[in-house]
């Protein structure tokens, strides 16, 4: 058995389609149609409870669920690719960077312009919600930038999963969102269409660059 | 030099001062009064430029920020307290709940109803955005309880920091929001509160159990 990632085309799950590309052995891909509702079937819910992407079932048969879990995980079962620093100061900063990628500029940032359902009981303030999430996203990318180490990647020491989880927002903020990101989060996000990894990515999921 | 950690009585960074009593070295508390807007003020914006807490100051003098790296960095640099399994998988599971305490009960259970004003710009939509909040809380701690695996604390190998982060949102279910903590849940919620450092945590913010 290999492990399979359960997705959704150009949902946050394509970090982790990234790294698993990058790890480069066999695994499958379940596609989630998050679009159709399938997060809410039951089929889906038998696998994962909790109704979202991404989450991997493992070769063991077990689901690990949460995107910097599942990064981690994945970094650390495969230390060959390079993919996490192993000291603990990078794996920390690692931490602290996919943490507020995914815990805050993806729901304030981004789930407030993709489900504003979410973020106003009241279908007239959808456009206002959505203005707000641009406005929040441009904030968070601008805190990034101006905290930027100067490097390549997130981390001073190299490409990591924390620079999987910036794409994901930077590719809705540059590609979806019509967002104009600040300088290094423009050529972040170029230096990963770079990567043959996230090509690969790119052509399974449909997406443009 | 010790550890600062930036708090706000009763907000999440009550499960990071129940870690630092926990592993009970010297540290200091650096109150950011968030009801009286201190977070948004040039003083603390210089420490900690997302204007959240919590944040900890090192010994180093460099500051860490978010919750899960908090925690972990706080285990792994003081592994005789035992607050972390050491084995990858305790680690991934301890990562993965506190992603989803963190990341999404509170957020969407509690952020939404002591911050509705995040999600709805409509004044009179209030109360509506309350109760929408106090359901979600509802549903993932229905969700968690039912995934319970059977010991006293959120991993089977024993306590660890993924406690401190199921606590701040049980305490806030239970004691703030008046919501019923399904059994295990509320089990462990008192479990906690029996635990000498919980308690020294909840003295010192002025918390009453
Ligand atoms: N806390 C989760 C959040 C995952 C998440 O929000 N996934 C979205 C796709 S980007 C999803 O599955 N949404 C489906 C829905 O909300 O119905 C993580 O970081 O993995
Ligand atoms: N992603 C952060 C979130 C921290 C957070 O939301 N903290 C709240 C207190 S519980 C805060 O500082 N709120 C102040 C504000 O939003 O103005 C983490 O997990 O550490």
């Amino acid at each position: 058995m290999t492990n399979t990632l359960f997705y959704s085309p150009g949902a946050c799950s394509l970090g982790i389609h990234i790294i698993l590309e990058e790890i480069g052995k066999p695994y499958e891909l379940s596609l989630v149609n998050l679009k159709g509702g399938a997060q809410h079937q039951p089929e889906y819910m038998a696998v994962n409870p909790k109704s979202k992407v991404p989450a991997l079932k493992r070769e063991d048969g077990t689901l690990l669920t949460e995107y910097p879990a599942i990064a981690t995980w994945l970094a650390k079962s495969n230390p060959e690719a390079g993919l996490l620093p192993t000291d603990l100061e990078g794996e920390t900063r690692a931490a602290e960077a996919m943490a507020y990628f995914t815990g805050t500029i993806h729901p304030y940032g981004f789930t407030r312009q993709y489900r504003p359902g979410n973020f106003t009981p009241n279908e007239a303030d959808i456009p206002k919600v959505v203005e707000t999430g641009k406005a929040a996203a441009d904030k968070y990318f601008t805190l990034v930038d101006g905290q930027w180490l100067g490097g390549d990647w997130v981390l001073p020491s190299g490409y990591s999963v924390a620079d999987t989880a910036l794409f994901f927002v930077e590719y809705w903020g540059g590609k979806r969102s019509g967002l104009t990101l600040p300088s290094k989060l423009a050529a972040h996000m170029e230096r990963m269409m770079a990567r043959p990894a996230v090509r690969r990515m790119m052509e399974q999921e449909g997406l443009s660059a």
